[in-house]
């Protein structure tokens, strides 16, 4: 079995030979059992079984692998997956002061990940330069080829423009607006490259592998420095037309509030992001302290961070409550470091939420009710979402990742 | 050719042959070319010619009928349509203080149509009655056979649950609250019946022949005497998991506010809704003004009614600028009365929704701007969507419309 053979059964997007199907949607969904790949493909389940024998002699699946080597994600053990042997896809985050980059298998497990801090306002060549040196040092340290290597996806501290490819000024990096991504970073990384936003990765990541995993429709909800989210629909990112979906921090709760590094007014960031109660706290312990400090001293009991962390909770609760008036959704995922605090978060969260939206979980019986989950990946969601770019972009013919 | 041909080709969702595929897809498009035929249902072009001449001689389809037979929606004259002669749809609204009915063959063109009056806060029994009354005197004034009649739809005011059908507390009709709305009007009306709030019914008829044709993902936004709206994504309307979304209405943007019908305060509803300008104009005027009073006025230039309509398009753009920030749609039809002012109203409309959204409309390229019409069907919106509704029904087998 050769790793092109992998490859042109993923690419080949004009077969739909039943081998074909099920490579793609095992790429796209993770293992699954059989009967699964049977749902998702509309495959009879003899096709199923036989597809899956001539898989298994050409070495393209294998059972049983991949089952929990992600961050302890667990399945039952009689799923297929891709071998993990015949490619690689990168991920690769551009935050607003770091890039991350992860290496992982087609079964998704992580085979490299690092990270890199930079000055913030770095340019696209520099961030294009460091990318390129962190990809060739992770092959070199593992020992892998990159002939094996399928596609980098990139997440993007900003909206990215699904038409052309461009990033928006509106966002978190506005100094890069207009840059081309695929034009700055493929001749660097000499590979394909898919790119979005930060959010809109880290849905993908939970829904492939994470809180959301069977979930075709779910609202990601992120509290971190920044708000931030993203809206999955029949399996899909919203990602609106100019790519600025899912844009949760920059609804403008309050016309007449301060202003925003938007440049509109009172938006929801300006009241749920941890950027104020990461400044009281450190004038009040004298000291920086991040969001990991807060969070912590928060759980020892300290009623100041309590306090930070809960009206935090309480505003964001407000503003989710917007988007469950709009979409009332079946599941809201809520990530981003201020969910490190569990349910010291969640419970005001939620009840704020449930005060200011119009559906009240209360009402409605046990099926119809908004469910609350803290996401799975707090650390590097993203990340791990521009891995599932990659894999999605192979594993759908019908849309651009 | 008999009305239980077509019936059985709408039905029977198991066999997919190409007859029945195009019968689904023109029962849930309307009448298309043989071209878009083929991109709608995956079908090769000799595929679709054979079968349109088999459901030619069968009587089943008939060419260039139903172009322009619902106010003047045109397409070129080479379309496809179903033989209107092969089945009838009833629409059926209940709004707060009217039901209205709509006889429709299967080419959309509408047969009759009629409006009854009620006391506010009528049973559910008396609408069951009053409605197998329309439908009865409908069918007899148009001497058509009830056998033709293939199913009705119901629009309701206010949400329904998917799950089990039935209606929630939130929303126009709280005295509804928990109402199976099939086991309560299948009975009276002897068909099979398919429900929905009338703001996702009327996103149907956008869809399917208004503002929206061609458009796969859009938000509608209705300001009437209520605000509403519905979100339709790849296809589809938005339901929500208890059938609360599109709820726009009801986002509570000032907490602190004035309490709205809802149970909560400051919600969209109280600021934008057409309610308090109308008191404003009826004490002025010392009668009752209509929205199509205060619109006519507004358009003869009264300063005061215009400034009604504008203070509303803009407090009803800033609220849609939450939605905008949270979906970047690539198109927002403006229903409801309001939009009857047309520039009036819209010009105010987007200048509000550019000056609150993230993305603002002048710093991105035209393809990736999101556009505003105002909706084909300001008058019986949600009664030719919940038409639209017993189409949709037949036409798709992987949703319940």
């Amino acid at each position: 079995m050769s790793d092109n053979e992998l490859r042109s059964l993923l690419t080949d997007q004009s077969e739909a030979t039943p081998s074909g199907r099920i490579v793609r949607v095992l790429s796209e969904r993770g293992p699954m059992s059989a009967r699964e790949i049977g749902e998702n493909t509309g495959l009879a389940k003899s096709t199923v079984s036989t597809a899956l024998t001539e898989l298994r002699r050409a070495g393209m699946v294998v059972d049983g692998v991949g089952d929990s080597r992600i961050s302890g994600v667990g399945r039952p053990a009689t799923t297929v997956s891709l071998n993990p042997q015949v490619g690689t896809c990168v991920g690769l985050l551009i935050g607003m002061e770091h890039m991350q980059l992860i290496v992982a298998d087609v079964s998704h497990a992580v085979l490299a990940e690092r990270t890199i801090y930079l000055d913030p306002d770095f340019s696209p060549e520099e961030a294009a330069r460091t990318g390129a040196r962190m990809l060739a040092e992770a092959y070199e340290e593992q020992h892998l080829s990159r002939d094996t290597l399928l596609g980098i996806g990139i997440a993007l501290a900003g909206p990215v423009n699904p038409e052309d490819g461009r990033m928006l000024r509106a966002g978190g990096m506005p100094h890069w607006a207009g840059l081309d991504i695929r034009a700055t970073f493929e001749p660097a990384l000499q590979q394909t490259v898919i790119a979005d936003n930060e959010s809109n990765c880290s849905a993908v990541a939970e829904m492939m592998w994470g809180a959301a995993v069977g979930q075709d429709d779910f609202v990601l909800f992120t509290l971190d420095k920044g708000v931030g989210g993203a809206i999955v629909n029949n399996g899909r990112v919203i990602r609106g037309i100019a790519g600025g979906a899912g844009e949760f921090g920059h609804m403008s709760i309050n016309p007449d509030g301060p202003l925003c590094r938007c440049g509109n007014r009172g938006c929801l960031e300006v009241y749920a992001s941890l950027r104020q109660p990461l400044e009281y706290a450190s004038k009040r312990f004298c000291r920086p302290v991040s969001i990991e400090d807060l969070v912590n001293m928060a759980k020892a009991g300290d009623p100041g961070c309590l306090r930070l962390v809960e009206d935090t909770a309480v505003a964001a609760g407000r503003g989710l409550a917007l988007i469950g008036s709009a979409l009332n959704p079946p599941l809201i995922v809520v990530g981003g470091r201020l969910a490190l605090a569990g349910d010291l978060m969640m419970k005001p969260l939620e009840d704020s939420y449930d005060r200011h939206t119009l559906v009240r979980r209360a009402d409605v019986s046990d099926a119809a009710r908004t469910r609350f989950v803290v996401s799975r990946f707090l650390e590097n969601d993203a990340c791990m979402g521009a891995v599932g770019l990659v894999l999605r972009h192979f594993g759908r013919s019908d849309i651009r990742y």
